[in-house]
């Protein structure tokens, strides 16, 4: 029920073609569509190029096929994360554009013409290892019309390359901070700029790297203040966040 | 040292004014101060209305005053987080102008007019035990020239409480949820809204809340793409990170 | 707005008193009050018995006082959890028959007659240790109408002690089982009877304790199929659910 | 030997059909069928319409359908858990009217009526990834003679869907509440019902998810009263425990 | 009720001295008494040597009081392990005979000759921060009649101190380790000997210590086979169980 | 070198058919076979039937065969551990008498008498998935010519199972109790027999079992003051340590 | 751009061969070529011996062989390590010389003579298992063109095999400890000598050894002051730090 | 006894002034002193500057002071590391001469000259709550003869503050790096130099810290091959073993 049919309720009340019982009824039975919030959806899909998002991962091949055809249906842009090479196939068939990221594992269907936004977004990923992590952010945030810049393999333990780029660095709106090992990355980063830096600790590592869980507690301990941080390998949703504090520059 | 100067410089070397050696002296005592990173600190203090901070924690009283007129001294407001009602007495000493924010366990000292950001920051709090961190948040966000709205006490065991609030929720550019217990806020708050999410998990629970593991494990397993988390109880992170947010949609 | 005034409202907008833009801009704003969970919080406090608790921990003397009056008025009992002496002072001047349990550190004021349930719910501790935490249960149990039997010091290192009740603890219709150091207690009494046990892992151990993560381990684990488990140290969570299953039985 | 053959036994020895010394030998070896407890076995599979429960997982094909014979026997339900398509096969061979719930991983034989309880369970579960542990308690909880009613896909992301059942919800007499990621879930559940809560954390997510540790945490530490916790990724118990709960409110 | 109470019941049940109604309700209340493990109790105060111990801490200077007297009545040695001087002078002032040993935190009171056993217990402690355990495993022992040797002060960074004593070593019939800081000890000392070696792990160290995770870890994994391990600053179960096993090699 | 030799030595240097720089250079490579600690290895392989033992994991079939050949040369018995049906191919081709034992994953050679100890071991495991680990430590004790008697599937759940076994469990010398899920059992059978216990934690269990660290947590922390606990899965320690404390009582 | 160069461009700009704009946009190109640690990578590379390391692990065959062509042409030694036997086929195929070392899972070439370092390194290893590590560690330091002595199966549960080497042990100007199980050796190696000693903690182990984490934890609470710890199975961290520490000594 | 006195008593033999059972007697007792390693002992205090060390936590005033006096009559250097005020006050009444630093709570005894080492040592601490570890570790150092450099306040967050000493930073023989928060400083110190960084976590931080957790993992996943770690605040061993390294550039 929308504000329209609400209306037409009330109209109906007011005729009296409807009795006030029934119309007591209807308006019990409107648990949420009234509610504000229903707009965020409607937002999400139609005007602010949110891409439609489907996680691959544990789907079969199929699966994935029929829900990103329905999803395409809307006319959007289309995201598939953690998807493999048999995935794209199913999709590919369908659509002919979908494009497929190997190192990032994305599937991705550009049904909207590539905004350019007035800021962009710097990506700062520490090894060549990061860089799946990385992509997933990038492909992500592009997909939400938002551009781009990439620095990879400037880890601190060479700090010259990071440096390199400090002047770079300082024109993003903000930085997604991709970082395995000790994951040091975001510190020196968010010590660099004046912006937001959103940090991705990764599962690139072994022994007391526990899975990510090293990079996880520095990044959350960064003496850096201006450092949020993602959960491990989590590049989508570096990305979407980056894209939305992006954006509102842009808007 | 800037491109100006270092125009000069040459320019010196050429006319003869400045012998070789002298030159040499001058580019090799440039270590970092040529490099574009060192606009972050001038950018900090003179015009982006950072505050100056101090931590208050494991600092005498005495130490505080001082470095706290120290910074007084350059114009701008300054914050004082985690100081004691000592503290507070030795800088009102110095600034009658002071003020103490008990619950918040703040110093701030307003020395630039409150600047009143076009956007605003919803800080939403789950309990009435994390209103300090929440607090924290607030005060660092105002330190920082922006406006801040609170939503307090809405903790999920009574969704209908967050929901009450949502239309205005959905004004803010960016919220601050701050939770301890098991963290749900988080994760609610963000599929309310469209904008950035800073999580801050507290130390407020007990037993298997491990001092805010399990708010903090929460938040980072957010099923709600739009969330970031900082630091357990680390309100002036959160209000930080808010602040350059919200700042961008203003600038 | 309750269903009277949403009725009140049609009936002016089918007697034109109301305009329907006016009523369409008053049903906008119903975020929630018109929906079904609101009659949680009604039925919590008038038709059910469920009492009215505050967390006394980390409270001032002087707010318990004031909460307890504002909870007090209406009607219901009250339970103070984690309280300490002085709080009781302040509220004993207000409330001359509200009693303290040491032993619980629980406060109560009991303005209902206590329901005789036909169904009564088994509370049993291992150790003397662990009473504090089995007492919060009985009393929380008690407050909201349910009739406990308590069964302690039958911990499973002499399990003699725990089958000599075997008979009695098979009559209740649920089971509050506390326990600190290995928590084996659940397994054992859940192995006994055929209705649910609520396990409550307390604190009480020491080195590879770790405050309560061994014996809440045990209980997540236990090879008894009847078993579910509340945080460390949460007798009132474990009162509260066996009171809400034993109402069941009795309504 | 049971009450009955207790006095029968001792008549024998008043008339002094049994001699002494045989009664006692009879008595000695009586080491605890005398006791209680031993009904509970009675009472589980003739009376109550407990299945038998066979855990599946490591167990080979034969070995299963040999258990499974066996416990056919008695006429009452049977239920495999963790069961492979494998174990299905061998078991059909003997009984061609058992049935595999491939989602569930759950092979079951229905050989008692599917009694109708007066009120029912709800099971309700956040994402598609958490089906096989939600399923798995529905099947369990059924085979047990419980009316069970499932609510999937209602994660808090989009809290809408979930209040969109809130009055369905709130007629069930327990709710089953299913969750990975953070799980927060079992909170918002529990905030919106007044009847217990049993919270399944599961090992759906990744990275700080620490293969369902994170809504573990979450849901011990919920700030709903009314949420117990069982084993991650355990809807079996979850299931059994609610059908308990469930049959004394029908019984 | 033993076989013999019981075979006096038998026989007035023939002779009818004694009704079968009577009979039945006397049988029915020995849930446990008539079991074989009742022995254990009997076994432990009188005619073993098992001290009666009282665990000291948490306990008021008069609960310890009250409980020790109670517990000498029967005549066996008294052990009270984590009290306090203040309970000792409450014990002192109703048995002078009872000792405090201040470094282990323990009151004895020898009511039985000091047995002396054949063989005897080593208990090896690495540094002098880990006497305090150690010596409660010694007067544990001790207590149990058993004889004991010390060696202290003979950590694994000094090899040859314990190397000194390897040939007294090898004449102990079990050797208790213990060791707080990195806790190898147990493993050189398993290595040395071909008896049980019982570890206790202390929470004697600090930073990566973790109260004693790390040398119960390295206890756990020695790599020698003849080591098993209690719990951290568990002194008096080590020195129970090397009680009990130097016993059987003398009985 | 041992005490005969060094007398030889010394009375060729008194004759003067050794001298004195070669009788120094004989001292000085005697770094420990002069030290006490070498008898162990002595007494180890020819007096005291401890078996060669070899870990077989991680080591390729000809690998472990060849290592069996030279072990089996000194004519003691040989058990390899953690062995795989392939390896024991490889063994039984050299030596026909070998046996593999499928469930304990070992591979035994008797060459000693089976010696009848007088009194035995009690090895009691909780559920059927722990009879791997309980199989390794019965045959470990065995080939140690010691007695065992074996109690499996007596999990608390079901106490009446264990109680059954009581009084044969109270003639055991030393009990060796193997659990998984809960780890429950080994504190109650603690309570039960008044001689040591030696624990053996599984990893069998699922969620926040987290791999055998609960039940080792729980065994850690029991009640009953005889258990010692060995690392988790480690059913050759436990039947080790039995075997050591078993012979004590026969030598 | 050194200091030569520097005054060189200098000069140029006096004497006008070089134009100020020009000689701004050397200098503005040169972020940190100028600093001092850009010296640290010719030092590494020409100088030094410092091999070219490339991390195998995760890389195609395809990959490793181009780094290392394209590492090998500066002329020094080239390390691969965690490299699989594909990865050594496909650089034998462009570089003959390359050896497979199987055990530390290492392709190496050398293409500078071995230096015979004064001093040299001793690399201990407490078992076989940890021998690929151990290796790691020595192939590391040769390749650095130090001399190493390796002392292999000298864990402590059999002390006397260590102590056979103390006075070589004693001749080394660092040592390298490689232990998994219970990592004791660290510390008593540490108290042997009285030169560096750097730990290495392996994941050799099961159960409670949590992948390394136990010896981990011994190493960084060892007794010993000399103990320094690397990562878990980072044999070439260490070696890579003896060679660093080593070389001092014969500079 | 060394090598002296055994070639002294093997010609007592030989001339027969030392009869056989004699000298037997003296070779049996001599388990460990004909060693090498007891020339470390030797070592130790005459000829290399090692301090005598008292580790002060947990000791009285009187205690220390005892030891103290002890210790000092040697005639080298005396260290209290972790000591009190109080206990400094006792040591002063009986050495004047004794110094007290407040910050790094070390009591020193200067009894040798203090040798200039040829090289130095550089100690970099990231914050100024870190002061207390750096000067832990200088002090050490210094009372090992070694020179020192200290840069202080030098953490990541503002990486050219540390940048401007990279020149002087790799002049050093060795450094220790002291950081808590996220510990990223060891990492970026480990790229700039070409020596050997013994990293030292310390405890300052809060929340997702652990105490030290944090930087501990930061440091032993370090992205720098150089990089060895010692115990959470553990200053007095990263100051040891850089001493040890320096002094062999030195030797």
């Amino acid at each position: 029920m929308n504000i329209e049919s609400l209306r037409h309720l009330l109209e109906q009340v007011r005729t009296g073609s409807t009795g006030i019982d029934e119309a007591l009824a209807s308006l019990r039975h409107l648990p949420f569509e009234d509610l504000g919030f229903a707009k965020v959806d409607h937002h999400r899909q139609l005007r602010c190029g949110f891409p439609e998002v489907i996680y691959g991962a544990g789907k079969s091949s199929e699966q994935v096929a029929v829900i990103f055809e329905k999803r395409a249906a809307g006319g959007g842009n289309v995201l598939v994360t953690r998807s493999s090479p048999e995935q794209y196939t199913a999709v590919r068939e369908r659509f002919a554009a979908a494009q497929y990221h190997e190192l990032a594992r994305c599937i991705t269907l550009q049904q909207q013409a590539a905004a350019t936004s007035a800021t962009h977004i710097a990506v700062v990923a520490a090894g060549t290892s990061d860089l799946p992590v990385a992509e997933e952010a990038r492909i992500t945030a592009e997909m939400m019309h938002q551009r781009v810049q990439t620095y990879f393999d400037v880890g601190v333990a060479g700090v010259h390359r990071l440096l390199a780029h400090v002047a770079q660095l300082q024109q993003a709106s903000v930085v997604v901070a991709v970082a395995g090992m000790e994951g040091a990355l975001a510190s020196v980063v968010g010590g660099l700029v004046a912006v937001p830096v959103i940090a991705v600790p990764t599962s690139v590592g072994y022994g007391a790297h526990f899975q990510g869980l090293a990079p996880l507690l520095t990044m959350l301990n960064s003496c850096a203040s201006n450092v949020a941080v993602v959960n491990i390998d989590n590049g989508f949703g570096a990305g979407y966040l980056a894209a939305l504090i992006n954006r509102q520059k842009t808007e």
